[in-house]
């Protein structure tokens, strides 16, 4: 079994990120979706939608500890804490790989990494200044790496570059709340050294990863009355249609408040509650 | 049978786009998949990535005419075009789509265009200053619509707003080449009233397609010299990292020009052709 770990936290572009994420999941084999939401109470929009893909998940409340709140500390951190918590009290065997909601994965990644002993690792697209993160081989074995930021790092590589066997999940691994270092002291939590590493994509010749970022939509606020809409007889959908708006967070409606709002109709537009009651 | 229409261009993030944009094609019962590049051969890189998904597809080269190139002209246009074409000259019925390689689609949506009898609409997520593009409905029919740039259109919708049943493709349609109007003037093009319209996604009351979009990565030019790396004892999974790296378009890498580059052992960083062949 593959544990698929995905922090998320809500935002204009969440459901259309897990959406087709989900898509991806749903052509593997034995996987079980963990899904560790940054808020308080589990968001029902992500709950229907990971009921929707049929997939075995655990969603996870991990909200960001209090004293971090407001500070620039790095996101994902208590979501990905909170899975490893999960996991070691309640899964015995499996792999488990971290996979942001905004990744893309090649499907022949899920058979490579189904075979990893104690950690395995494999080059990720798209990463930095040199385009691409990876370990380098030789003779089958890791010796260096190839990554645009050295950072004082032993294991200078993408959260998505690797994935460990939980039977090799010792106590003592955790994920520090410091930001650019959490892929290597999460793997130096483990104790693994260079030569415990299984390289995977064929000896990271290839490329089955990449971390695609989605452009974050700038959620507005908008001024339309839907109480007053969904009295207008005939107009419930619209109605229903600006609740779904507001309730998947790609908007902000307000009767009051907001920027003000026009329908369009024969190339013109107008206020609309005072065009909707004159339709026919 | 549903006509997927994608236009492309080769960039960093087209492969892993099309990538997760596949599997959610995958998913869908008797779909054809039809990737319109915009280069005058049809790129290998698409071709062995359409072959993979196990679909049905065709893969059309329509170079932009020359008259537009280094123009500020509508990107997408000339590959739409050459999908019409094909499908009047192939393709006697069906339900065509235009799904562009970023955008997020729900598995529903499929099952709702399949029906279409002229041309359907639904509402599309994450669009302009509303964050929704929708048409409006009043006793089952278009009255009007929900989007904020008006821009003297008769159908203020969104490219991937909208579905065509192909016999309703007539010898007249077609896209002009004019920013901002594509999808209105296709739509007149086609002779269609408001009357016309079918209204999809539950009256246009649900969200079923956004149009997300992918972060642009800077594809960055590398000094690194991969014949002499090649060349080196045991390092040909490096090389061919590097020239995966360079084919799928994630970077450039030469061997006298661009930013000088390092590896990283042991938290130090060296110049590759000095540390690799003194590793053991």
């Amino acid at each position: 079994m593959i544990y698929y770990i995905t922090p998320t936290y809500p935002r204009p572009e969440q459901i259309p990120e897990l959406t087709r994420l989900g898509h991806t999941l749903m052509h593997v084999p034995r996987i079980h979706w963990i899904i560790a939401d940054d808020q308080s109470l589990c968001s029902t929009n992500v709950l229907n939608l990971l009921r929707r893909t049929g997939l075995p998940f655990t969603h996870i409340s991990s909200p960001k500890p209090y004293v971090y709140k407001g500070t620039n500390f790095p996101r994902g951190v208590s979501n990905r804490r909170a899975a490893l918590v999960w996991l070691r009290e309640n899964v015995r065997e499996g792999v488990m790989y971290f996979g942001d909601d905004d990744n893309t994965v090649d499907l022949q990644l899920f058979d490579e990494i189904r075979r990893t002993k104690k950690v395995s690792m494999f080059p990720v697209g798209l990463i930095g200044d040199y385009g691409i993160s990876a370990p380098i081989i030789k003779d089958g074995k890791v010796v260096a790496f190839f990554d645009s930021w050295p950072g004082s790092r032993t294991f200078p590589v993408d959260m998505a570059g690797f994935a460990v066997n939980i039977e090799f999940l010792t106590p003592t691994a955790t994920m520090p709340y410091s930001a650019g270092h959490e892929e290597d002291k999460f793997l130096m939590s483990l104790g693994i050294k260079l030569d415990d590493i299984e390289p995977l994509a064929d000896n990271c010749s290839k490329v089955l990863v990449w971390h695609t970022k989605t452009v974050k939509f700038k959620k507005p606020n908008l001024k339309i009355d839907i109480e007053r809409i969904s009295k207008l007889p005939k107009y419930e959908d619209f109605a229903n249609l600006l609740k779904e708006t507001s309730r998947l967070g790609m908007a902000g409606i307000f009767s009051k408040n907001g920027s003000k709002t026009f329908i369009i109709k024969d190339r013109k537009t107008f206020e609309p509650l005072s065009l909707l009651p004159t339709l026919v």
